[in-house]
């Protein structure tokens, strides 16, 4: 993408109404504009991460052998009537009529949903298991929404649902979710630790949330220090094989993590001081294993092979694709801007000509733009007639993981400079180089 | 995909509430689940369909340069009463109240709020051209919902907006969206024809609807029968010629072809008796512009080169995502099913084993599998344990365009049957040779 021809309207100013950072940056990055209190519109560049992230999400939920669907946003009341939570969620709750006076809603979730698809269609425990998901908007009417994208009303979500004949297989469902879990956040770039959680209002035996620690977390967090050191690295999962993924699960969950909800001091003091350490969180998703909660109230029974009918085994399991978008921006920023991990970054690479309208440095950023595209990749280049400060500037502020600057100077030894956001350390080589460098950084996340 | 491991919900009976060959057939298929009159559950099947047509429309939109965003379902009820729109709108607006008691409506498109970011952040001349569009759910509460997702109430659509500083810039960009759509339509498999059509509540000078032929059409059309025959083809086109383009716009919309809301009698007389035709047609896609209409309401102004400020010209431009899923059955089926076009098809090729459990029979449909998922290909492979006959009523059903069939007494001679699913011809060939025709079918659409 040409910058002159993006839609890209970064603010000078900082926003007064943003209390942390990434609402902060999202607004002066130009990736969002609020609508309303907790709504937001995804300008061109929010839109390429919030899409990077979904795509992520899927293809670690396909990889896990789930199934995708997608469910309306608008409900009907009575299928909340039917499990009983059309009264007991609160305010929360968008309640909308149509035009011929039925009371319907716009979904906060989807349990009453999916268990009507499932109870409509399956009979017999021969199709399970079986695990349903989609990525799709969701409402919540919060009180006072804030924090952009991070506590917002108009939210997008993955919400997957594990259907299983017998509690075991639940947990297995269980426990897949959470190694596919796992695997998506470090695909981005992110440390989310599962920790032990409070089942709340969906109800359940067994939940863990995944935290990513941040400052600016709104969950107070106790863990064993260690717990960061985990990664699941580029294992070969088989999703299948029960013992294995129950392993990987029992690495991630063995050492002390919780919420201030579950956290217990007595145990947390078994830990060597040392590696006791609290911290805050940001929620970016969390499992369920609940079992026949809704299956019972709404009739979803499965045949046994013994032929008997038994109301089907369930688990939910969340992950919030619009609210990672800030989560990632809390854990990676800087003073000057935004740092994306490579696997997330809405371009690959940012090009900035420090001369626009010099004949040589028009063409070298051509012929490079033109051989990163040609490699597939996707690179932005800054090509107005602004300062070299200006475009420097930018970049910094939307946080490409890499940029190529190319000036009259570096061109007359053939050479174009590779600057990493992160690290701030810039290299000169040739533009072919570059090119083949960036290829290979890109390499793991395609 | 392994059918035994998929969640594909056929119905052996017809449903008695559909009353079109496209409903009749996404309930059957298992591609849909309504869940409320016009609103719609995307079971696996129906999701990959229009998860297929929403990606041709991005990488087409893309192609002629316009930029993705996504807005929220949820507008605030003050935008449209700048625009004059929130009393003009009838009952088919979706209006709710959150719980602060502040009116908000479920967007049933989005020029006002399209008009509101462009204000916010655009104030100059040297921003344009500039077109933004998103695919995003909407919703308009229809008195009498029918015919399944052809005319729900949640619907999802592409509407892309389009800004300009004169009306020459705005008609390019009309034109622009003429020829991406032709585009978007052919590699659907869809001859969607531009017809001069009403310009209705949004209001504008000029407009074409594009009409997909089908008996079940809402629609009476008359046209010129040549011009059926026009096809854009594989043709480069660039986007920024004007007349180049516009030369296309010319080719498909010279010839008589129009709604019956701007039929007239008199110049469809001067078409050749024997051409002159007249039939049923579904939209599938509009094209408006409408000048100044928003931009004057809600004070969207920019920077004229020299210095005085004047309001955007204007211009929105639909694709119907979910109603074409319905649109390409009605136009693609028999009695037996559905039939794919290769370029929206869920799966690219089915497996049909005629001896589930037969050593010979699951190796070889193993190894086909094999080989066309690491083609890049995305096969179905049916290893249920039914008869022939099942599997291949199953496979007619959900439309494939191919199908592969494997059988002992084939496989003793080395070969399997490919079958298209169009014209019912099968040819047997070794495994391989089924494989490189696959790779080669849909070597266009990859």
């Amino acid at each position: 993408m040409r910058l002159s021809r993006y839609f890209l309207p970064v603010l000078k100013e900082n926003p007064s109404e943003a209390q942390i950072a990434s609402h902060r940056l999202m607004l002066r990055a130009g990736m969002i504009k609020q609508q309303q209190a907790g709504i937001y519109s995804w300008l061109p560049l929010g839109y390429k991460v919030l899409r990077r992230i979904e795509q992520i999400v899927h293809e670690e939920q396909i990889r896990a052998g789930h199934i995708p669907v997608l469910m309306p946003t608008m409900q009907s009341a009575e299928l909340w009537q039917e499990s009983g939570r059309y009264d007991a969620y609160g305010p929360e709750m968008l309640r909308i009529k149509d035009r011929h006076g039925r009371d319907m809603l716009y979904g906060p979730t989807n349990e009453e949903m999916i268990t009507d698809i499932f109870r409509a269609h399956v009979e017999s425990y021969k199709s399970l298991p079986m695990t349903l998901y989609q990525i799709q908007w969701k409402f919540r009417d919060e009180v006072r929404p804030r924090f952009g994208v991070m506590r917002g009303r108009e939210f997008f979500m993955k919400d997957g649902y594990s259907f299983d004949l017998t509690r075991e297989d639940a947990l297995h469902a269980y426990n897949r979710h959470m190694v596919s879990y796992l695997r998506t956040y470090e695909r981005m770039g992110l440390t989310a630790i599962p920790m032990r959680a409070d089942s709340g209002p969906i109800g359940g035996d067994n939940t863990h949330e995944f935290l990513v620690l941040a400052p600016t977390g709104e969950s107070e967090v106790f863990y064993d220090s260690n717990v960061t050191d985990l990664t699941l690295g580029d294992r070969e999962v088989d999703y299948d094989n029960r013992e294995e993924v129950e392993a990987i699960c029992k690495e991630f969950t063995t050492l002390y993590a919780r919420t201030d909800e579950t956290h217990d001091e007595a145990i947390f003091n078994e830990v060597p001081e040392e590696r006791r350490k609290s911290a805050r969180g940001i929620e970016v998703g969390q499992i369920f294993y609940f079992g026949t909660k809704y299956s019972e109230s709404m009739g979803a029974v499965v045949q046994t092979p013994d032929g008997s009918k038994v109301p089907v085994e369930m688990g939910s399991h969340g992950i919030g694709v619009s609210r990672l978008v800030g989560a990632l921006i809390e854990a990676n920023h800087d003073d000057k801007g935004i740092i994306w991990p490579e696997g997330v970054t809405p371009f690959h690479v940012g090009i900035v000509n420090l001369k626009q309208g010099d004949a040589a440095c028009d063409s070298a950023c051509d012929a490079l733009y033109a051989a990163l595209v040609k490699a597939g990749l996707d690179p932005l280049y800054d090509d107005r007639n602004e300062r070299a400060g200006a475009k420097f500037a930018t970049m910094d502020l939307i946080g490409l993981p890499w940029r190529i600057t190319v000036g009259p100077r570096g061109l007359a030894a053939n050479k174009v400079e590779l600057t990493s956001r992160r690290s701030g350390e810039s290299e000169e080589m040739s533009a072919e180089a570059a090119v083949a460098k960036i290829i290979e950084i890109y390499a793991p996340h395609r």
